[in-house]
């Protein structure tokens, strides 16, 4: 058979990992896939690589002209971000290219419109790349675990946020410091803003939620809350109570609709997520049959996130000659079957509470507080009571609750925060048991 | 379309959790499949299912004549052993139907005769249940990984085992005590050998080598050793050291040739694989592209082992129009492209060790021990000092070694052991640091 060819859409981190693998594995994958795979077309804006890796690629200043090459069999997009991204996408699917992408945030805020056009076109849009890197989730999720219901999805899927709850931890140090750190160690970029505030971790989370639930992707319904406010403190009580803060990203199917968020929560110390640390990535998975099952691995980094785009290269390979309507549906089920099953807005999620408060060290201010919880039908479920440092006037009230739905905690924490012997805003953060 | 037939052989606890899954989650599984599954016909050696379950699948007394049906589509084979389920599979490929199994014993003793059976008549056999029942091994390292060279895979795959190594762990009981206890949970069997002993978890390897490394099916080239001649001491010793003890499935690619080798081992008690407790199993596989990933979950029971026939019944469903040549080979290498990479005898492994000899409490035993370790060219990583118990006159020597061929150390150990101040054959595990 004739080799597959592959145009090239970015040469950049993963662009050149997944070069190196198609090349340094060349021949491993063509006894796998029963052909050769090369890389025949590339453009990038920029070019950093060494000239041997290039030697029998037509390189091409415009990647429109790429994507309309009638020898390219798939285009792989791996420029990252939306613009010129979807553009291209649907011109390749539009040339009834199959397309392999890495792009977590075109998938997320664009996959239905791609989706819809590939169905049109009959080609395959192959994504594992897009969540969790290296690991095999979105195959998984769509494939492995296809004769479940998934109850519930809990994702450490954004390595920076983990490389610096797991520094806190074990170093005591303070977020900005580690935060600093991660960025000279190439860990979180120049802007961190995408990893800690949850907004990587929600383009994940979004495209597992469509994959468990059989939904439309939905980004703009995803709850996210960073991890800045998270002080050592915090961690600290956490491992006291029995429990490690996470950055988790987490979706649930209630009776009430589902649940799309991603915060800092407090999880079991002794479940196996919990010892997750770094950078890397897990994902845990519910499954009305399976029971738990976990997924560990790197979420990033050019080879560990190119195995998965050549993985996903061989399985389009593999299905050129399939009859589309028989393939594995993009988000795993049948497009027409896609349910319209609310989202819940976040007021409206019911989970257990870690409570830190800062309170005048008087009589009557514990009173005042657990009356307000009281009062809301809110239960506690363990306190740790600290001496105050010495000289200080201030205690820190910590607390774990019982589950209530975040409304009625937000209403009580609002009377509570307005007590004249309440001395600042408190940290509210979730907590999930995982079981 | 028409719904999918599927032919059940064997309604005991796996084929029982089949029908149970097909028809609980029927709605789902046909939004994902595009199709209905059904169960059109069973045949059982002895029934204990609710009548209503059966209420419309034919039963069939005669197996073969099952297999032989025109209206059955894929045929599921849960019996389990090699008498009469090869005949059975074989005679279904022939005559044209594919087939999906959970069945270990036949893939790892059979499988190469069954996949050439298979590629003639163009059909699929599915067996992603037959190794670490829920988890979706199969599928991660044939396709997921397929990008990697594999470089090793070691796995818990044997929850009895397990389960016992992680009582006598927590618990400080011995072995014998707790395998009784494991049999009255249902965990182990009433003649626990293939599970203690290893058999069961070289059958799971035999697959996952044959998988990785693209070579054939070679069950009876696996050594396997027992857990049964661990004594609490042991267990303990390794906390002692930094490790734990698992029943390892350990498969490696060297330049001399392939690893394949269940045996008790340590391994760091910091490694995730260490935290994996209980019944459940777990699978780290090295990639030479992706690093580390581990797969997690429950390696037995009904309904999970279930959830993996199922998905592997969506997935040939799907493949039932395609191209025969362009489907994901049996053992992930096109059947033209397996290598005669051979494997390594036991004697040429080389691995670190523990061992535990008792000594006589006199000057010059130490001496003299590391005397004959140091003529092998065996150097000491780290040993344990300990109190002889009062009033005995014999300590216990514990220690650990650096990387050496076994053979090498069977030398050392004879002559150490027939030293007269050395007072039994020892205690000697292998080391793995899993990097």
């Amino acid at each position: 058979m004739r080799p597959i060819h592959i145009g090239l859409l970015g040469l950049g981190t993963v662009g050149g990992g997944t070069l190196a693998v198609l090349q340094r594995n060349a021949v491993e994958i063509a006894r796998r896939a029963g052909r050769e795979i090369v890389v025949s077309h590339a453009s990038s804006r920029s070019l950093r690589m060494a000239p041997e890796a290039l030697a029998r690629v037509a390189m091409m200043d415009d990647p429109f002209q790429l994507v309309a090459q009638p020898e390219v069999d798939i285009v792989v997009e791996l420029i990252g971000g939306c613009t010129p991204a979807r553009e291209l996408v649907l011109q390749a699917i539009a040339q009834g290219k199959h397309v392999v992408t890495a792009n977590k945030a075109l998938i997320a805020l664009h996959g239905n419109e791609i989706f819809a056009a590939a169905q049109q076109y009959g080609v395959t849009v192959a994504f594992e790349a897009a969540v969790a890197g290296g690991i095999p989730i979105i195959k998984a999720v769509r494939e492995g675990l296809a004769a479940n219901h998934i109850e519930w999805i809990a994702g450490i899927i954004n390595g920076t946020s983990n490389f610096i709850l797991t520094e806190m931890r074990d170093q005591g140090r303070d977020f900005t410091d580690v935060l600093q750190e991660a960025q000279t160690l190439g860990y979180a970029e120049a802007d961190p803003t995408f990893d800690v505030e949850g907004v990587d971790a929600a383009h994940k989370l979004t495209i597992l939620a469509a994959l468990a639930f059989g939904i439309p992707l939905q980004f703009s319904a995803c709850y996210t809350e960073g991890i800045g406010q998270i002080q050592p403190q915090d961690v600290e009580n956490a491992a006291r109570l029995g429990y490690r803060i996470k950055q988790l990203a987490f979706t649930r199917k209630t009776e009430q609709g589902i649940e799309l968020r991603v915060h800092p929560t407090l999880i079991p110390a002794k479940c196996l997520l919990a010892s997750v640390d770094g950078v890397m990535n897990a994902v845990l998975i519910q499954g009305d049959m399976v029971g738990q099952t976990l997924l560990y691995g790197p979420g990033a980094g050019a080879l560990p996130t190119a195995s998965s785009v050549v993985a996903d290269i061989i399985e389009v390979a593999r299905t050129l000659t399939t009859d589309p309507h028989n393939r594995v549906p993009h988000l795993a089920f049948q497009p027409g079957e896609l349910a319209a099953t609310p989202l819940l807005p976040m007021t409206e999620v019911t989970t257990a509470y870690y409570l830190r408060l800062t309170a005048q060290n008087k009589p009557g201010v514990l009173a005042a507080v657990t009356t307000i919880l009281a009062e809301a039908g809110i239960s506690i479920a363990a306190m740790l009571q600290q001496q105050p440092e010495s000289g200080s006037y201030q205690v820190p009230l910590v607390m774990l609750t019982h589950p209530v739905q975040e409304q009625q905690m937000n209403a009580a924490l609002a009377r509570i925060t307005s007590l004249p012997d309440i001395a600042d805003e408190g940290v509210r953060l979730r907590v999930e048991s995982l079981d």
